[in-house]
């Protein structure tokens, strides 16, 4: 069976999911909708996909999925419409900024018994699943710590900041997801701290571009999480995870492996430096999972619910940073 | 001029300082105080140092400086002991549990004149010293987030638990001080969470044993530090320090820098899981630091405030897991 | 411009060129030939590519260039053939095992003015064009000294080491070729030393399977080059060139950057195993580089004269193996 | 028992055994010979050591072991000397030039039952240790290349070259006895190949200043030694084993463990640059065997047998690369 695909959105990562959708076997780009013209022409031009309005998408018997790859604030209206219209959803994170209006979608989704995954693109990563295949093979024994540590290379631009929800809401988010990923057990409390030390801008705007926070686990697990809209030296993306037998540890990867040395000591490349090239086996990966989970309805890996989750620690970690105060989510 | 030391105490700490004195040029190891006979023998024959009781060792002309190596209750007199007494006093961490305690013994230490110095031995490891040379030439610009790894390989007995004033005046109290010497800016906010995940006796008795702690400045600098009672890969030991122009981490000191390679892929051994062998340049360093800035008369590179500021961030600390508030400093 | 491809052999070298003509912008597959019917029509079905003869595909006017992917001992014909037939060609390595034929086929490329480029991969490998920039760029001064480690995880089939013409021609020729690219100036001497300690079949048909090679260049630059059919931990593949200023070196490839610890030390995973995982990015920028050179006009980055020199540094190592003395190529 | 020492010549060989004996339990040292009085007196104000003449030496009651550390062309007569003075010998290595010159003197030592022990201090490195444990201990199989990496962070003086007998003899003589321990059989073939690259005046002396050597054993195992008088990140000293079941290799010691990480990538620190920080553990170790295996009478590590076949080794070394021939030694 082949899976027939609309993108909707022909933006960055839009044009990510198309390289994949074309790559993975078992699927195929069939329509894009894009309001941009030259966008749709391009893509059109690239793949080979019709270009057709959304609502055509909704309608179309050759199409079986959508991704939905616009903007944040049209996810929840559109995975309400395609859960009507009996399509697979993918959708890029996060569902909504409002938690409430993700729950009503979440039940929408229920309602209509849609397919729907949202795109936690790390949790495909080769090296994390090394990681947490370290976890579930028993290799490190049970989980104690989570140390998540992701930097971007430079902050986004204000007319960006505006609308993102947040660095906890629009950065953290991913780390939340991986968090609850890895320890395997739900956080029930949250600690924050957020400064201003990269943009004064992000400041004005009521943002912050440096944060740490401790999650808890009930049973005490914890995980620490270090943000930052700064790292000169490359997209700094590590996780380390200990145990009560062990540790396991996923390094960044360089634009290289060569090191050259001299009178003044030994020099490496800085990291990839672009989320889509660290990324790029995730975005295959989480592609061909969806591809695969409902060509042969079986369970998605990511579920609408983790989508809640996530902003529900995000929403807690703005509190606990304005307020001082552990956020309890039980 | 030779400083002519006296060492309080044989154990493990006495007989690290026992070397580092007979290695430093311009100190001699003249007296011992010891009161368990073997010990103090041993040492004896090793050195040939002379056994004398606490009270000699004050009005000893041969000894100028003291290196207190007791038990961290007896800290607090044996420094206005020696205060009055004229001699330099080097004091093992902690001062006391109680920073009133603490305060007081240092308002002796400022009306004698008396030289003291508390031994916060990792500012004198090399490695820590070259990420401090990194900040201080401006390598990575102004410092913004400082990330401390420190945990032990195991946990102590329930009888050292007891006395130790709990995790985070015991073994967080080494973070704290390289927090506020690489931060370069006093923390006035602390946030903390501890569990207890590796030894319930330690629990029972009312202590954590896996802590993390974020710690801001007034301009929002921050801290994470990451404490464990358990590493079963050796004595993890690492820093990072990211500044606005870039980033200097200390990585682990391994038992060989031998890699065995086969069909299960890479080995490498664990790290050095002794505190003493890890640090024991550092324990060097710090005696000479000592004798050098006592003879040649200038400061001293940590003080009795520094030893009253860590243990005022650990009480913060404590109190901050126990309410789940933030806790001021100022 | 598009270039027309036909691929000559539908192997796993076949199927390496013919994803790397797909994902070429400029380049289209349009035919294969290839004797085996199963193999040709799977290709087909992939890459919608036409099935044709050889023959047919030199007359062929929309096919412009020709992979070469078949057995050795038929390039050297299917150069000439298509050299007189006007098309670029893309050859695997060897020409020939024999220089004598290898010079006859150069001599009718060079009478039929034909573009022929030999699939010397490394070259193209992303961390070995990386070190070459430090040789070019200067980094490391006057190149003294080049080291090239390649080991194979394991010996191949008896079957094909009779047609092999032996580890320096099979195996080492890739390093013969990295050598002469690295060390910038041509060998004229080489000693080879060879063994069979890996499998004694490989000795009984007369060939080695662990090999060491010293070349030297006439001003005294000299190489090294470690060769084993084994190694148990994945496929070894470093180069480190030494220069007047410094050294460059490109470390391995392992399976991921985890690496896991526990009381038994460190782990990290093997090497990549195959290499066409390894040299993945090798075998897609080495068809890009031709389609570039052939639809610019431009001269090749490698050559048939390239191709050549491996051979005679090849042959040079075999006699030197053999006879215990230095074989001198000028 | 303690082993009472004398040490012959005070330079920084000499200096560097002083530091050692007085560190070693069962070991005193007694006395020094040095005719150079200021280098005499400053050893004698550091250590307590008597100064004596050789010959007062010699017949010294108190004195059970000598360390020769005088110039290379005194040593066999100093080891004859002190074989009939019933003393056990530490030399440093070589025992003489000429290799019939050596046999000679370890003659004598047979005939007088002497204890010689020649110093070939990279057995006792602990880093090569664990290489050789790896090897012992069966993780690596059965053994079949060795890769030794020896680079001199620069050239010495003219001056030193003259009387150093060679680059093979003087820096490549470690490498070789490295080779002979680790591959666990003799070398039967010597190639070499040798190079001015470094400072022409080397070449005008008959030096080279890189060299590169191939060893093979009767069964065929085989080792390469790589060798220059120029190494600008450091003193590189790095050793592989590569057997049947997989491989050991030793790394290098850098200044420190720190990373610093900016724009321009990730920067590490040089190497050690000095031989005497780099083996600073091998020093200590290597005397201590001596004194255990002297005070209990056990074998010696290391002897004069190994001093003699390391300097066959090397002038086959010398040889070859002057013939271009492979040298045989059977």
């Amino acid at each position: 069976m082949t899976l027939g695909f609309a993108i909707l959105g022909a933006g960055r990562i839009g044009q990510a999911h198309a390289r994949a959708i074309s790559a993975t076997p078992g699927a195929a780009f069939v329509a894009l909708a894009e309001p941009f013209q030259q966008a749709a022409d391009d893509m059109a031009a690239r793949y080979g996909c019709e270009l057709r309005t959304i609502d055509e998408i909704a309608t179309s018997d050759d199409v079986q999925a959508v991704a939905i790859c616009t903007p944040t604030d049209t996810h929840a209206d559109l995975i309400e419409k395609f859960a009507r219209a009996g399509k697979a959803i993918f959708c890029e994170k996060p569902v909504d900024l409002s938690a409430e209006r993700v729950k009503q979608a979440l039940a929408t989704v229920e309602q209509t018994g849609a397919k729907l995954m949202v795109g936690f693109n790390r949790r495909f990563d080769p090296d994390f699943m090394s990681v947490k295949a370290a976890i579930d093979n028993g290799t490190i024994g049970d989980v104690e710590m989570v140390v998540i540590t992701s930097r971007d290379p430079g902050p986004p631009p204000a007319s960006y900041i505006k609308v993102s929800g947040g660095i906890f809401r629009d950065m953290t988010i991913h780390d939340f997801d991986m968090a609850r990923w890895l320890l395997g057990e739900e956080p029930v409390t949250v600690m924050a701290q957020g400064s201003v030390l990269v943009d004064p801008e992000i400041g004005e705007l009521g943002d912050f571009d440096s944060v740490n926070v401790i999650l808890k686990t009930a049973s005490g697990k914890q995980c620490v999480i270090t943000n930052s809209r700064r790292a000169t030296y490359g997209y700094d993306q590590r996780i380390e995870v200990h145990g009560s037998e062990g540790m396991a540890a996923a390094a960044n990867r360089h634009e290289s492996t060569v090191e050259v040395a001299g009178t003044g000591g030994y020099g490496r490349p800085p990291l990839l430096n672009f989320f889509m090239d660290r990324y790029a086996a995730a975005y295959a990966n989480e592609i061909a999972a969806f591809v695969a989970a409902v060509n042969e309805g079986t369970s998605l890996p990511t579920t609408g619910e983790d989508g809640l989750k996530a902003l529900q620690l995000a929403d807690a970690a703005l509190e606990s940073a304005q307020s001082g105060k552990a956020v309890s989510l039980v």
